[in-house]
């Protein structure tokens, strides 16, 4: 933890010992001790008491003391990443779009209620990190993860280092504008890339085509006896895995969305990899293959240029928690937690 | 100049010596000297024989030439910025819309006939570079520079460097996409962020006004004889300096756009300045203006976290090929020149 006065101290061991990793989502409070190779060791979860700040936080500092509690270990200390957008020193949750934090000091709250070295950060690049250290984008020196779950969330590892933008919220690329006028977004504008490569874009095409084209949607609708409102990406995914072609198509549609995005960041990046995570990612090449298929056509200067691999993350729902306990033992090894 | 053998060694000295900047356009190869605090201290230009790789390379080691030959100074080295596409090691010109280059080892021709040490790359790299070191950009830890002028082209200096992304072509953001089934551009695809806010953007805009409704653009076609197809940005530029409200609301749209396209990069990147280059930027506050007014309607997240400085360029045309000149100087005095 910090003090005004007395500056942290690198800890050359901290490289050595377990970290506590949160990872805080929408409706649940997820935790685990991690091994410095990225082994799991300990789980534990919690509710997400979501329209309230302080039962969210008593839901973290739960989980903790339960972890901490069944460790026979000394843990490093605790990295905490959850679903909003940080200022640039991390101590402050500036906005959550499913949780009740706004401009909350979140970091101080939990240094004083656990007493141990925290990171807190945003969900997405914990779960970026986690895939730079651990998986997909290992060893590469400039790494997109893309995480698609509900919406989309990211994070940029450049140079060995989780790049978050001058104010902390790089990588908030779900909010780029890709057609003018477009789906309406929960961030207030129109056309985010969220609202068309998503699990969320998935269900709403999904019930624009079963009310326009209740004939054609009929096996999308038999799942839900008839009524269209209900249709979700999840569904979607389902019906697609059965073999039913309208629901293939639109993981088509959605791959091409996330492969049209993909080519508008390697316009911005040049990256070398893009890995594409969160709860979407599941459905594996029913997704990605059209993604590069777009990619491959729409990449600017295809032919002259190479472009990004593409590829699927490989630390599944855990990448979250597993990122959060590794930047909390790089922190305190820095002397920066 | 480099030798696969033997290592460039770092010259401490290099810091305090001028160097021989070059910028190559469509039009114009332009070189200067300039010393270590930025100052040019001698100008040359040739046209650009933009058809023929030998007779671009002709041009360089003119001006070149020229320079050196008028300079009574030891000069550190030759910093070439090119409007083309180049690879990570700034050997290779990938592609160059307006040149010859196709997969050109640019960088081995000049090495042999120039036999000085030398800084090879992408023009708008160059000028963002410049902006960074005695610019707009200065002392900013995030900063994009966005050179607007007959397309958009772009370069990103993070922490101290210029990042040109895994394969050299970091920052072609002027290949957005951001209307699906746009504009045709250039780049072979349609919709690309440079064809609604550049200076041929302007240009076509105008055009597509003039001929659909003549009579509102009646003050822009007393410039061009009636012939909507002749309008220009520079048309519609001087126009508006004149008070012709409909040029004065292209400038706007233009700007509008601009805006646009500069909330969609705060959302990927989330910079601290984005600095405004390029011919375009000329026109000041009739673009900057409406730019800023829709980054602020626009922006993901607004509100809740602060968004970028939206500035105009220091150091105008020149920028290139002063920034050209202390990349090389840097290269030496790193050795990797």
């Amino acid at each position: 933890m910090r003090d005004a006065l007395i500056p942290p101290v690198p800890d050359a061991g901290a490289a050595t010992l377990p970290a506590l990793g949160i990872d805080i989502g929408g409706t649940k409070v997820a935790g685990g001790i991690v091994a410095p190779d990225g082994t799991i060791l300990d789980t534990a979860r919690r509710a997400t008491p979501g329209r309230s700040v302080e039962a969210t936080e008593d839901a973290i500092v739960a989980v903790v003391q339960e972890l901490a509690g069944r460790s026979g270990e000394q843990l490093v200390g605790v990295g905490v990443g959850a679903a909003g957008w940080f200022d640039r020193t991390g101590d402050t949750v500036l906005f959550s779009p499913h949780l009740a934090w706004r401009n909350h000091s979140l970091r101080k709250d939990l240094e004083g209620r656990l007493q141990r070295p925290l990171w807190v950060g945003n969900d997405a690049d914990a779960a970026a990190w986690a895939e730079y250290r651990y998986g997909a984008a290992r060893g590469s020196d400039l790494a997109l993860v893309i995480t698609l779950g509900t919406g989309i969330g990211g994070g940029i590892v450049l140079g060995g280092r989780l790049q978050r933008g001058a104010h902390g919220v790089a990588g908030e690329w779900g909010h780029m504008r890709v057609v003018p006028d477009g789906r309406l977004c929960a961030c207030g504008n129109r056309g985010c890339w969220e609202q068309y490569a998503s699990g969320n874009a998935l269900g709403q095409t999904a019930r624009e085509v079963a009310r326009s084209s209740p004939a054609a949607a009929a096996l999308l609708l038999d799942r839900v006896d008839g009524e269209a409102d209900r249709l979700t990406g999840e569904h979607v995914a389902t019906a697609a895995a059965a073999g039913d072609p309208l629901a293939v198509e639109l993981l088509c549609e959605v791959g091409a969305w996330l492969g049209q995005g993909i080519a508008d960041l390697a316009a911005v990046l040049d990256p070398e990899v893009v890995v594409i995570g969160g709860g979407v990612s599941v459905l594996g090449e029913m997704v990605l293959a059209p993604a590069r298929e777009r990619l491959e056509r729409a990449l600017p200067g295809r032919g002259f240029r190479p472009g990004p691999r593409v590829v699927v993350a490989q630390l599944g729902a855990q990448a979250g928690l597993v990122g959060a306990a590794d930047l909390v033992r790089s922190a305190v090894g820095e002397g920066s937690a």
